[in-house]
């Protein structure tokens, strides 16, 4: 009885390591998936952005389809200059807390699954926020032109 | 010391029963989190799809985008009609495992992360697999008219 009680202990603590093992492994699935619908492609090295940016460009405009479609990962901060869009743009939050502001309005926050329209030629600036990474979908009309990029976003205007 | 082992006993038991009840929280966390990112919307009520197919209109086309963008979610085995765009679509695959057929053409698996392009006014059908739901997003250009809506998709297309 003594030696079935210490065998049935070591077998309990075997189990739960197991058990929370799997928990762990569990938990970084999950991650994964939350965050990695498409891949994150290619860090962005150009002045358009401050802090560090991540595009997947999933469809160039050409003569099938007018709108480009991009897959853009903002890491916390990150955040695009100001622009403007001559055929507007539709963005489409994946993952994570983003930041939208358009000139002369308050800044609002996105969250994942929220939609946003970006006006014809209405200067507006998107981005992570201070705390999450946020991904987004970018559908951009190409019909009218090319995107119009301004002065870049300042700390003060992105904490504001 | 034969009651301390039977206390041990006892405390593993409900920690490994504590632990496979919080695995089973977090894998139903997974399966959310997975499959809504968008709402699954109203169910469709019309013809032109077969099965049980939801749809959330994300964006409606007007001034400021000429593209309409809508979130559908497809049971295992729904599917469109055979259909064509007069500016074309393109299509996300957000989760799931869905197909894509093109006229003349062999039918295509489309799986979470990939992206078609349906050119412009050329008959295809979508929907789900047989065994899986698929949830895609659809980015269709409304500038030069609705979907023209074809013949249903019949078993024998739909599973060849």
């Amino acid at each position: 009885m003594k030696h079935l009680k210490t065998i049935a202990l070591l077998a309990l603590v075997v189990m739960l390591a197991a058990c929370e093992n799997k928990m762990q492994s569990t938990n970084t699935d999950t991650q994964e998936t939350e965050n990695l619908i498409f891949a994150k492609g290619e860090k962005i090295n150009n002045d358009n952005f401050t802090g560090t940016v991540w595009l997947n460009n999933l469809v160039n405009a050409d003569s099938v389809n007018q709108s480009a479609v991009g897959s853009v990962t903002f890491e916390p901060g990150a955040r695009t200059k100001w622009h403007a869009h001559p055929a507007g743009q539709i963005i489409l939050a994946l993952d994570g807390v983003g930041y939208y502001q358009e000139e002369r309005k308050e800044k609002v926050i996105v969250r994942k699954g929220e939609v946003v329209k970006c006006p014809i030629d209405v200067p507006h600036w998107h981005g992570a926020s201070a705390d999450s990474a946020f991904v987004q979908i970018a559908i951009t009309g190409r019909e009218k032109g090319e995107t119009v990029w301004l002065n870049p976003v300042t700390d003060e205007e992105y904490h504001k």
